[in-house]
């Protein structure tokens, strides 16, 4: 099987499993976090220096690059991997959380959604079938079936039309996909309730795709209200599929989401927060900005053997920061991804090792939550 | 001697000459042309890539490192090659041109400059005494002598005294400078006046410094009155001694510079027309953000085997530059730099087989000048 995926070892404490997942662009160790390139580039770094980092997949956006350039024209460079020179394994999202970020932009129906370009206006309608097309196009290892990201907060109702809705488009994408080099995963949804997240996630289950997702979580609710969401979904997603929690990846919520049996991660804070002077440490965030790091010729992170921390201080990154260097934000960029890679790896050693719950306490005790 | 300079070959048809600079930092093999790394930076580069670029030294500029983060601070750190992780040489400007392009917000007398800091309006006085002890503290194996870059245009008479001032600082630069394992540069000036240029030239190779500089050049004036005073100057000054034009580094200027037997160029424009999406290439400028290679799956330039084109094509390029990626600017800066290295690799290769003018010939012929 080109993309089996293989339970190496389940923690005995908690969910927490360890595996490996074959793609036809090479292994993925898991538990993993992903990088994410947007528009086909993880911002302000090389894909040399996203492999330095340990990196084992990419992210990358379908609305964004059905947009802008085109999926058409990334087909005529020979698909993603060749147009952005990564010869690891990528993930495409649906674009269905860009599509339902845009607000006033997109209207709904059965069929699919109808938005305008936040570019230029122009109008799009996206249906399943669509996705499958663009997504194929793209060329990526795996794919996300066309969803519907409900907001939040919503009502009851609306909650369980659009999951239904969900559930339907997720058919519809299983039948419109034709390729067979990529694997398409379901997205599980069903906002804040836990009877729908359950009914969701027995319905994504059964349709047998390779991999499920769970999306429409870390939206804005209280983290505690995701985590409990989480113990509903994933004892009911196949033990020996992988699982994807979408959009989340603070140090945090890696380790919670692991704990309750998640697989796959992505989040664009790594490079979000670098860009904005901040780092991911072993002793928590740092704002590097700071007036306090002026004169602080120690590394972002002591316990972190990235080229950043090899080889620049605190006070040179704080003054590339001030004096606007773009330099500044590739540093931290490539620390922040160095370090959540590391935070994966380490709590990977432990499931295998058996003391992932030791990991986790003692990361939570230096991390400061 | 730790600053010799061994002139190794001369062309015997032109000034042309190959030779090398020792440095406490490690040998410069000229003619070199120095990426500027104006804030101790290279615009947009790691120095781990500005030296895969194969550069050999860089410039830094002292006037914008003494005000952020302040010289003292990267004395602190260990200097500026400690600050910035660079093992190879660093040649430090003395502020000279800087405060001169402030205009209304400075002021001279014969003490020095008394002007407005850019980035908050404080008052600073720079003289000779105070740059070098400044250029000191940053640490450069190379640095120049505080002098004034003659505004273009400029009268005989404003150019005249304007340039007695500059030798009176360049005599004060020498005896106030204290270090041993720095080389102390000269400038001549002299403006647009032939006599002038003569009457400077003189006067501060007089001055026995380790290496003379061209100053105020390319400040607005024809090119070919720019080779016109470099032939005036060049042959007056030291054969022994490098050579150093000042700012300029276009690839004809390079070439024209190298055969009226300058060694050392410094020039922005790389990295600058790289962010604005121009890649120098060896068939001539390409404007890679335009239209025309939106589906153009060949590399910035052919013949080049730089990190970016050997991994990355224009159409992906130019898809950065139009989605607002940080890499594409990253992507022709490493490029742009490469290619003018490679351009006086080339050259000095020339100049030492005895070919240097045939190989002038074709590349402007294939540059297209
Ligand atoms: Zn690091
Ligand atoms: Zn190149």
């Amino acid at each position: 099987m080109m993309f089996e995926f293989e339970v190496l070892k389940e923690c005995e404490k908690t969910g927490a499993r360890a595996g490996v997942l074959h793609t036809p662009h090479g292994d993925i160790k898991t538990p993993v976090y992903m990088p994410v390139g947007t528009q086909a580039a993880v911002k302000a770094l090389t894909t040399q220096q996203v492999e330095e980092c340990g990196a084992q997949i990419l992210l990358a956006n379908t609305y964004h690059l059905y947009l802008r350039p085109g999926d058409e024209l990334v087909k005529e460079a020979g698909g993603l991997h060749q147009f952005m020179h990564w010869d690891k394994p990528i993930l495409t999202d649906s674009g269905g959380f860009q599509v339902f970020s845009l607000g006033e932009l997109r209207r709904l129906t059965e069929k699919g959604a109808h938005f305008k370009s936040h570019l230029d206006g122009s109008a799009h309608t996206l249906t399943p079938e669509k996705v499958m097309q663009i997504e194929q196009n793209l060329g990526a290892d795996i794919i996300m079936a066309f969803d519907e990201c409900t907001p939040y907060p919503a009502t009851y109702e609306y909650t369980k039309n659009s999951m239904e809705r969900t559930h339907r488009w997720a058919e519809r994408c299983q039948k419109a996909k034709t390729s067979r080099n990529q694997a398409l995963f379901g997205i599980v949804q069903g906002g804040m309730f836990a009877d729908l997240r359950r009914e969701s996630a027995l319905a994504i289950n059964s349709m047998d795709f390779p991999g499920n997702a769970i999306g429409g979580l870390s939206v804005g609710e209280p983290k505690a209200k995701m985590y409990e969401l989480l113990e509903v979904v994933t004892p009911l997603l196949e033990r020996n599929k992988p699982r994807y929690l979408m959009g989340v990846g603070t140090p945090d919520c890696l380790l919670e989401g692991i704990e309750r049996g998640v697989d796959m991660f992505d989040c664009v804070l790594q490079t979000r927060i670098a860009r904005n002077g901040t780092a991911l440490t072993s002793q928590g965030k740092k704002v590097v900005r700071n007036a306090e790091y002026a004169r602080d010729f120690s590394p972002l992170d002591p316990e972190c053997d990235c080229y950043a921390c090899r080889n620049f201080t605190r006070a040179y990154i704080r003054h590339l920061l001030k004096a606007g260097e773009i330099l500044g934000g590739m540093l931290l960029s490539l620390h922040n991804i160095h370090f959540t890679v590391k935070l994966m790896e380490g709590a990977r050693e432990a499931i295998l090792g058996g003391y992932f719950p030791e990991y986790k306490k003692e990361k939570f005790q230096k991390l400061g939550y």
